[in-house]
């Protein structure tokens, strides 16, 4: 095999694996110990049904023989022990991107939604919403015959502010629409009500282990190790830093107030943005994406405040809000050799926002539908009482330490 | 040196130190925090002693020159410095599964054993029961002269399924039956009582550690980046998605319980299962193999209820449980050209049941021998005002903050 | 690109990025509950601030061309998608070294530094006093013409015994001199009173971490993937494994007492001791140098006791302790040869004692100065009353759920 392009993409395969364990606890973190072990199950089990659907049927719809541009047709269920090693190494690294976008939504909707209706939500992603998306991108990228009909375009999103990131945000907010937000939450009229996290510690854990695996998630998007990498690493170390300090320093700026969340969703708000152009944009430009990334992170959140949409963790405004702007800046900031489109900066600009607006419209469409439709069925959410008394005990039964203590004092705060 | 190689014996390497950092954050989590400092410590602990009695005495037992295929006879003590790299390289490459196999015994004997009596048992397998035992399937592996008796005979146990898990499972069994089992887990007559964990969550980080580790644990173990990995490193992901979701689909079969536990387990139970084999499985068969291997996990810990042996963390179902499976499937799927041992399948599933019943014999029975004479002298086992205390306070004097909280809630309800 | 050597840098940069949160995990679970927000989020944006203003500064002072070996002229503020990639992966690497050398600061002044001021103290170290220092010792290792007048003399730091540690340690004891001891700690006449950390488990998977790291970090240090690296991995597991169970074992011999922070803080001496040296040593010197790196923890963490020092995580100990051994132990134990200074084994030591020396005066003299005015400006420390609620309240307005009943605990015990 060539080995060192296909180490590469291994390697970086792991560190997107380690994205997991970062979401875990990031979200475990951001969330109620009441509900906690529910939120870190999910995150457990939704990359194990989503690695198994991606393997079944995503990944050939993403990457299979393209239908003009609209679907892959074959690769399904593929035997890797028969098949090229550059493939099942392309098959790792795919893998790890879906189960990332599937992650996403379980932060926004955590701490009210049940078990097995989340897991539905997980396969229909995985293994249809992300994966046609994506096709249209990113098809042809292993080798099979047949672009997507966006990237025909000349839309270009290197490694997925849109493709993964916004395609997690966007779905979310379709689920999140659908669901409600958690009791408590805006329940007067007096505006919002800041739910207590659990373990902000364990939140800026999981933000730092994103952080790392991040390095492979842009890093290994070149798929070949060769003289891009590590420019294309630096400018994500940059755009993270330069997110934290801006969303962070925002926030101070307007309310006076240092928030953990906005430091650690900014640097994830930054990353998400330079995850498209990091291979076409200078350290400088990486910055001021990360900048900018970082702010819309800070408007997005009190944007979603003002429509008493309840994301639990801030996801939407990291990946969705700041996955946007990365899109729309390799537009801006691209180095249009690079970028090897040939269109001209306000072509590019103006099919990179095609490429947002599709995006937005298939995925929130077709999620909404499927998941309106789903939650009609199977009703997604657990009852009032089960919210109260935490999922931790009334969906899983498991009586926990400090999750005890907790929804006691839950409870003595509802009770008269 | 023959640098790519080598390379990626060393990422490997790394990515199995990582399971270290999944075992303690698994046996914390799943262990009360009265006792977790202890959990932790000697986690971290038996790690260093065990890697300093590989070096000092196990690494030339496993690996010396072969004495007739029974045991090693060099390579004590080495100085690395003067070695070759690439048995440094392999050195370093084995000592991390040899800790592999001794943390294992740490969750089984959870919450009632020494500090100092721990570690004693941690010497023996790692300076003794493991390399003797590993000797006998993995002699010659870096190119000392010989081949051990087992593998001589045709046995294949790819990456330790029985080696390193069943040997670790088999010598906490014989331990967990010495020190028994903890206080208030089966006393009155009416069956087994759960024992409260402290944190699920970190527990389910811990597995994910593991589940990322074990990408180095199968797909270093071809020494080799040879075309075979890609194949290894799914077969491993597959296994380990579908056992998750088949020991806790099956419980939830069976009890109608989401029960966390057993997607943890079950998805170790998977990964242990295809440890043996996935060089020579297809994916399909890796995934049926992961299949058997959750499934197994829920069966064996029934099982250990029923004969009321008190693994804490249930490491004895999924080290021991699913690794005679993966060994036995090892003959049942494994591709016979690749396994190479020039049996036929009825030959190879027979040497594959000998190796099977040969490693219980040796670990069980030296490791029981050992431990009833090491417990005859050391006592193993903390006083009962101790283990009611919890050893974070009566062995190790730490006061910590959540810990005082949970010893007090502990106490209120022992005493009257 | 030269393919191999790079990449390995790069994996290496990632298991540094890795200490980070290490770091966090350490540092968080041995402070109080009621300030681990406070502590997790300033080694988040630390790394996030250090890294920019390395980036910015520190680079071209530490690695630019030489100004008589005592400073860097160029490379500030470098366009890395321009740059050669060897020299991306260099900054990608040093800036995480720099990082690390900030980071230590952290732990020893947690649970009463403001935000703010911490992160003015961690651009003044990263963006002069870490880089300056630098410069002596390693000016001249990317390619930049000079030789830093330490190394021009004979000065050997490998991976930075001295440069990272030591540096972070003079940094960190100026600043506790300033910042002064945390409330209660040393108040009455009878000597010290522990501080009961919130979380011991967390603190021990902090120390795997940062071990799991230090691969990276000696590993990596030789910058091309050589025969060396094997022996130095080995040098390293040895190191910290001898240190761990050296302090430990002294700390029972003395105090009959198993004491954890010993155990943890003990390993990670024993690998700041080998870091200077392990590429020049035998295994059994590096056993024995970790073996004297845990001894020394214990007797300086007596020392700052006796001298009410409030180092809060142990770091001065294991970071300037330690390194300073390390650095001595280099000219004691190091192969001349390999070392290649052209000195006799007398001169060699008289040089690492000189550096020891040098960096001492120069850290510890320009940090306090710094640190001293800082201080009259911007008042470094919390107020009385902000320290007894916590941090997390009091400076971050975050309600946490555990750490809400901390605070009421501790309010309990200050109050009549």
């Amino acid at each position: 095999m060539e080995d060192i392009d296909l180490f590469w993409v291994i390697i970086a395969s792991a560190l997107l694996f380690l994205m997991q364990a970062g979401f875990l606890c990031l979200e475990t973190g951001m969330t109620r110990s009441k509900n906690n072990i529910n939120v870190a199950i999910k995150n457990f089990c939704d990359f194990c049904v989503s690695a198994l659907a991606f393997w079944v049927l995503g990944f050939g719809l993403m990457y299979g023989l393209s239908y003009h541009g609209w679907i892959g047709m074959d690769l399904f269920s593929l035997d890797f022990s028969k098949a090229p090693p550059s493939l099942a190494v392309f098959f790792l690294f795919q893998v790890m991107f879906c189960v990332t976008s599937v992650t996403i939504l379980s932060g926004i909707v955590a701490e009210r939604m049940k078990f097995g209706t989340y897991l539905f939500v997980a396969v229909i992603v995985s293994g249809l919403l992300y994966p046609v998306a994506g096709h249209w991108s990113w098809a042809g990228r292993w080798g099979s015959e047949g672009t997507g009909w966006l990237a025909e375009l000349g839309f270009v999103d290197f490694a997925g502010s849109t493709v993964v990131h916004s395609v997690g945000g966007w779905a979310g907010l379709a689920l999140v629409l659908i669901v409600g937000p958690r009791l408590g939450r805006f329940d007067d009229g007096s505006g919002s009500k800041a739910i207590t996290p659990s373990n902000m510690p364990t939140a800026t854990l999981g933000a730092l282990l994103l952080f790392i695996g991040w390095l492979g998630f842009n890093g290994g998007s070149t798929l070949v190790l060769n003289e891009t990498v590590p420019s294309i690493l630096i400018n994500t170390v940059v755009g993270g830093c330069v997110g934290a300090m801006s969303a962070g320093g925002l926030r101070y700026a307007v309310n006076q107030r240092l928030d953990v969340d906005q430091f650690i969703n900014g640097a994830l708000g930054g990353l998400v943005a330079v995850t498209a152009n990091c291979f076409a944009v200078s350290t400088g430009s990486a910055a001021l994406i990360g900048l900018v990334g970082g702010m819309i992170v800070v408007f997005i959140s009190q944007l979603l405040e003002t429509f008493k949409i309840d994301d639990a963790v801030g996801a939407i405004p990291v990946h969705l809000g700041a996955g946007i702007w990365g899109t729309l800046a390799t537009g801006l900031y691209g180095d249009l050799e690079t970028l090897g489109t040939g269109l001209n900066r306000f072509e590019q600009i103006g099919v990179q926002g095609l490429g947002v607006l599709v995006y937005g419209i298939w995925t929130f469409g077709v999620a909404y539908f499927v998941f309106y439709a789903g939650n009609a069925v199977f009703r997604f959410r657990v009852s009032e009482e089960e919210e109260i008394v935490g999922l931790n005990i009334s969906e899983l039964g498991v009586h926990q330490e400090n999750e005890m203590h907790a929804s006691r004092v839950m409870l003595d705060r509802m009770l008269p």
